[in-house]
């Protein structure tokens, strides 16, 4: 339980949290070894605002452009969201399987007792890259899942259950704000993370009265300080999206403020779980930049620190191994004095004017969080990203993926 | 044993396969581990023609310094290479350092009867960054490693051995040519391999008769489509540095495209010598990018799919997971159709416009050659890159260097 920068608090609870939110988990038998692989966030209104980021990848899974199609009109009724197979290079056919699961939806919502359109949904995949998707056990899902819809914590955590692929815990986060509106979102994503967000499928809902353009800002904002700076392994996936959808339910109109303090919350929350479980972790790693000539610089340094294997892999050694930092951030395409550059490893500064500190060698990184500070000593510019070790565990993991 | 693109043999000679040069290679006691340490080459003339190749890493080691200042003059008499340390962020005491041992060597050479100055040599470590070197050990070393040099084959195979770091083997070639010149040439580097070379440090010599601007012309050509293309862990190194010593001993005058080729041929030899022995390595991937608009445009596709960790893993895996090559190649700055993208893995298809194909999760490659073909259908540009999978002795290896 984390506060956002207005001091609200931030609960483990998802994205049935705020008001006027069902959701629902279940076992569809699109994932071969079983378990829960479908899930549904429905927004019971009134209203039905929504936002959307997308993978910058040019090669979109069939889920990323229906989703990103529909929303161009600014609402969302529904979200259905697929484990199990990514839905990704499928060709056209794949794009009408997206679009039949849409369809397939609206239909059973429709019959509900909502009178819904396709239009009004948005699809996610994530899993293997390639396959198509088995609609013969995914199309009778959709209408179970309908009937399964709750409110309250069991449906928003079944639904976090539901996305996971080889993450190893749900993540959901909630703000109740002291106004009484909320904000809830679950994520999935333990592999591919990285800039431009990951295979990461994030989905927050929120009961404040806010317009589709006030929810773009809210999540643009949020998504480039907390899912854009997550960089555990440099990949970025087909499939990655964050929606942001509002209903309104609580009639509280937040400024924009609050609702970017808020989403921002939210997001960093969900964020920090993604590091932490990101496949083979070790460590959890904190890479900051400073006294660059501007905040892209710092975050340009930050992120060839965070991406490079030598120095992940000494970050999983606990090995305290400055100069592997000093030759990343040398490569970064951003100004630098390389007598200027200050190191410092959990408060421990190990580089100083660019040689090394008395005692660099015998910093203790053994425990699991490692915070690394690079001072360039050149201006006001800032950034941090957060990363994982390369480890044994990262290896075997992403090894044996498909087979 | 290869050959050139004008069919000249390259042999496992190294830097005293062409006349007039000398090499040795002993132990100084600068590895705490023991074992050769220090590498000398000496060109023993008429020409003293050089040129030089350096890491555009902006952290640049103290060696590079001093060398890419005595290069200015074009000319060269000798490299004295150490292993066991890279004399990197070691400030204005460690230039001093490379300093003293380039004036050491030269009142060494010049006692034994060259008259030498110290801005007639260049000076190349590798090792962890960072430390001092122990000059106490390396200054006597440097006049007995002048006593110790020898023509032939080993003396050159010595210098090879001092220069190895985590190698395992150390890389020689050399090329013979029919009009009775030669180029020889060795290598060390088995980590940090990648782009705008790598803590690689490569001395190559030739007898041929060539100016110091034949010489860089010839150079440049050739790391541009060799060491450059080289890239096994997306790190740069802060002492990367190729050298081209000639001496005209041979009195032929080869014409620019001979020299090239000759060069080009040795260099290749010793970048898959190098790829053969990176850290951890079980597999060699050579990635190609071919029906790209541009060159450029296909080397940098070449190269973000080459640095890819999950496809890098699913190498190591043997598994034909070709959808990460896609999410791989989608990141690429580059223009480029998904529809249009084929793949093949060790020339079976594996995608063809964007889709799976037939059998493509069949896909043998549990051989320790895997070649990836892009097919971007837009244009002409091709290029390859090498690279190596990502294992758990990579993990290994450098989870543990500096410890």
């Amino acid at each position: 339980m984390t506060t956002d920068q207005n001091g609200n608090l931030v609960h483990n609870q998802g994205v049935t949290a705020p008001l006027g939110f069902r959701a629902a988990g279940i076992a569809a038998g699109i994932k071969a070894k079983g378990g829960p692989d479908l899930a549904l966030v429905f927004n019971e209104g009134p209203d039905h605002a929504a936002a959307g980021v997308f993978t910058t990848n040019k090669v979109k899974a069939a889920p990323v452009l229906w989703s990103q199609q529909v929303l161009k009109s600014g609402r969302l009724r529904a979200v259905i969201l697929n484990s199990g197979g990514a839905n990704a290079c499928t060709g056209p056919e794949g794009f009408q399987d997206a679009h039949r699961t849409a369809e397939e939806l609206a239909a059973a919502l429709s019959n509900w007792g909502t009178e819904t359109g396709a239009g009004e949904i948005a699809v996610c995949s994530t899993g293997l890259i390639g396959d198509r998707l088995p609609m013969d056990k995914l199309l009778p899902a959709v209408t179970e899942i309908v009937h399964e819809m709750g409110g309250g914590m069991s449906g928003g955590t079944d639904a976090a259950h539901a996305i996971m692929t080889t993450d190893t815990v749900p993540k959901e986060a909630s703000l109740h704000h002291p106004d009484k509106w909320n904000v809830g979102g679950m994520a999935k994503g333990a592999g591919m993370l990285a800039p431009g967000l990951a295979t990461m499928l994030v989905v927050l809902t929120t009961d404040a009265v806010a317009s589709a353009e006030q929810l773009d800002t809210a999540l643009r904002r949020a998504t480039r300080l907390t899912f854009d700076r997550l960089d555990v392994d440099g990949a970025m996936s087909t499939n990655d999206t964050v929606l942001l959808l509002a209903n309104g339910a609580s009639e509280v109109t937040p400024t924009q403020d609050e609702l970017d303090a808020a989403v921002l919350a939210v997001c960093d929350d969900l964020a920090g779980q993604l590091m932490a479980d990101a496949e083979g972790v070790t460590k959890r790693v904190l890479v900051t930049v400073e006294g660059a000539r501007s905040e892209d610089d710092a975050l340009v340094a930050a992120r060839i620190i965070a991406r490079d294997s030598l120095v992940k892999t000494a970050m999983f050694g606990s090995d305290p191994n400055w100069g592997r930092v000093l030759a990343a951030v040398g490569t970064a395409p951003i100004e630098l004095d390389p007598d200027l550059i200050s190191v410092s490893f959990n408060g421990f500064p190990v580089c100083v004017d660019g040689t090394g500190a008395p005692g660099a060698r015998e910093v203790d990184l053994s425990g699991a969080d490692i915070h690394v500070v690079v001072d360039l000593r050149l201006g006001d510019g800032t950034a941090t990203v957060r990363t994982t070790d390369l480890s044994h565990g990262y290896v075997e993991e992403n090894s044996a993926y498909s087979s």
